[in-house]
């Protein structure tokens, strides 16, 4: 979607990625290695005029190769900050930006401490490496201790109270190398199993927003970051409490492809090459449905007004993000008569799962 | 650009193009060839599941080849037929369908007769491989003729008289394989030497897009169309005379990509693959501009907001089209405002041919 968004700019891509059927491969250059690879990276790095990415897990080290010899977006600190949880929070305390408490755990010993300061329920996460819910255990009495230490307890980790959220939400900013800012308006979100399901931008109010572009800004100074960057919330209290930070493009900004003025890959490549940040202003009201695992018959789908289809060529599997669709409309309730009716035409979970989209 | 809409639609293109630098090589496998190489177009026929082109001098021979073994759209009878502007004429007076008259020339004695018929000033165009006002000739006075026998005598000719028009405008159309049809509002058209300058949706009135529709679909349905067409309009005496049609997606339409709920090109694919077409529907006001020769600084252009940049990749030529520039605003008074500040920054004839695009 970065190459989508940057080829009518007049760029051309080259990218790394360890998978065969990198959906990529379609827009540009591809070379399959993995991430580590020190010759790959040597090529990659003198094809390129400035390099960037949009999967954290990228380690800082192959970031540093790259960063060492050609411009490399968002810096490389800021990958490494976000890649564990313990420097991303320690990071928020350290600007003053709400998050929920939490503690390092790296024993046994440790955990329980932690459970007695948190109480139940309380949340263990892996420190690196999770995303879309992977590598956390909700602990909802103490006999859920042992099975969560024997599931994650090889990995640094940290114990969190779980935070009643009323709802979860993501601004996406992005901020260009004349230090610029823009905000796109927050995005609610719904997640199932952890994994985002549905994106809903432009319902939450004005003072989350200003709340939300207060603390994006603070972020983006202080790592003198440039790009496009997601922080994911917590609504809880009138509160907006950082559950994560990812420094990169995000599925719950996919919406501002078709339903604003400059999307977030428009935005983040027109950041990393130093051109003027487009508007992030709506053009209409949407809702974003991921296709997780299997897509829906597209015939079908695409028969509903205002139906944006997006197919990213990835081959199924259980749970996968194998595409996205992005439904438009003039006015919130010609929207939701859309959704209805799309919901209704998808079955299974999604009348449920729109239905759980009620107004907080 | 069809190729950009179609790769989120999960197509996968191969293309054929005599140019070595065809800009669509970026996107899928090209094969640089003549579209008359039956070789190519063996093997291209072979890869693809469906066939289409965006540029009408294809051959009617190269086209049959190919649709003789897979499905190819828009028919090849509708590209003949447009290919001839005698045959496109006569087919315009069949359906009675305004347009300027016309007698066929193959000789002096012919366009003595047919200068006779129409008076001055009238226009030699050739029948066939015409484009951006390539192969025609306006004859103002006795004098002039000779001229214009010795550069385009060579060809089949048709000779018109000279439409005073107030101005011109083009409509786009979409069929779809259940021969559903959409239309996007009519595009007002500035040219310069013939070649398109500006184009200008959203401000003709009702009366003129409710004629151009009607007899949109008269052609369509006759020609049992698939995929988009447009139609290019002379506005005369409060009625739309057609100047030429031409059986694809259109230069006149590229704002759809981003002011229109579904761009041309999008609705384009989906027809020819069978898909439920789109909504055409503006979702802004919108003012294209194309760029002719060289590119203007991206940089200084896309401070402008609003602006959105589509390079084309190609190599700079005189008059040639190497990208375009769509400006979106909310409101009519934000897009005047904004298009002013961009063709001051622009310089040279753009302010002039801005202050041309004046209300009817």
């Amino acid at each position: 979607m970065l190459a989508l968004a940057g080829l009518p700019l007049g760029y051309r891509f080259s990218f790394i990625d360890p998978a065969a059927d990198a959906c990529a491969a379609a827009l540009g250059q591809l070379k399959q290695a993995s991430y580590e690879d020190p010759e790959a990276l040597r090529q990659f790095t003198a094809e390129v005029d400035v390099a960037t990415f949009d999967f954290e897990n990228v380690s800082g080290r192959a970031a540093r190769r790259v960063a060492a010899v050609k411009p490399f977006y968002p810096p490389v600190e800021a990958l490494e900050i976000c890649q564990d949880r313990l420097t991303e929070r320690q990071l928020l305390n350290e600007l003053g930006i709400d998050a929920p408490g939490f503690r390092p755990v790296s024993s046994r010993p440790e955990l329980m401490a932690a459970c007695e300061q948190w109480g139940f329920p309380c949340v263990l996460k892996t420190r690196r490496m999770g995303y879309d819910g992977k590598g956390q255990a909700i602990l909802r009495q103490a006999e859920d201790l042992e099975r969560a230490w024997q599931r994650l307890g090889q990995n640094d980790l940290i114990l969190e109270p779980f935070v009643p959220f009323v709802a979860e939400c993501s601004m996406l900013a992005v901020r260009g190398l004349c230090a610029d800012i823009r905000f796109w308006p927050l995005t609610r979100n719904l997640h199932l199993d952890g994994v985002l399901l549905i994106s809903q931008p432009g319902v939450l109010d004005q003072g989350l927003q200003h709340q939300a572009q207060q603390l994006a800004a603070r972020l983006l100074e202080h790592l003198d970051y440039v790009g496009v960057m997601a922080i994911e919330f917590f609504i809880h209290g009138g509160r907006l409490l950082v559950n994560e930070i990812a420094p990169r493009v995000h599925n719950s900004g996919h919406w501002t492809i078709d339903a604003a003025v400059t999307s977030q890959f428009e935005n983040h490549i027109r950041a990393i090459t130093g051109l003027p940040l487009g508007d992030t202003s709506p053009t209409a009201c949407s809702l974003m449905f991921n296709w997780l695992g299997n897509l829906p018959k597209r015939q079908t789908v695409l028969a509903v007004p205002g139906v944006h289809w997006h197919d990213y060529g990835k081959s199924p599997r259980p749970g996968r993000k194998l595409g996205h669709a992005t439904l438009t409309a003039a006015d919130p309730e010609t929207l939701l008569q859309r959704a209805r009716q799309l919901v209704d035409l998808l079955g299974g979970a999604w009348p449920a799962s729109l239905a759980a989209c009620r107004p907080l």
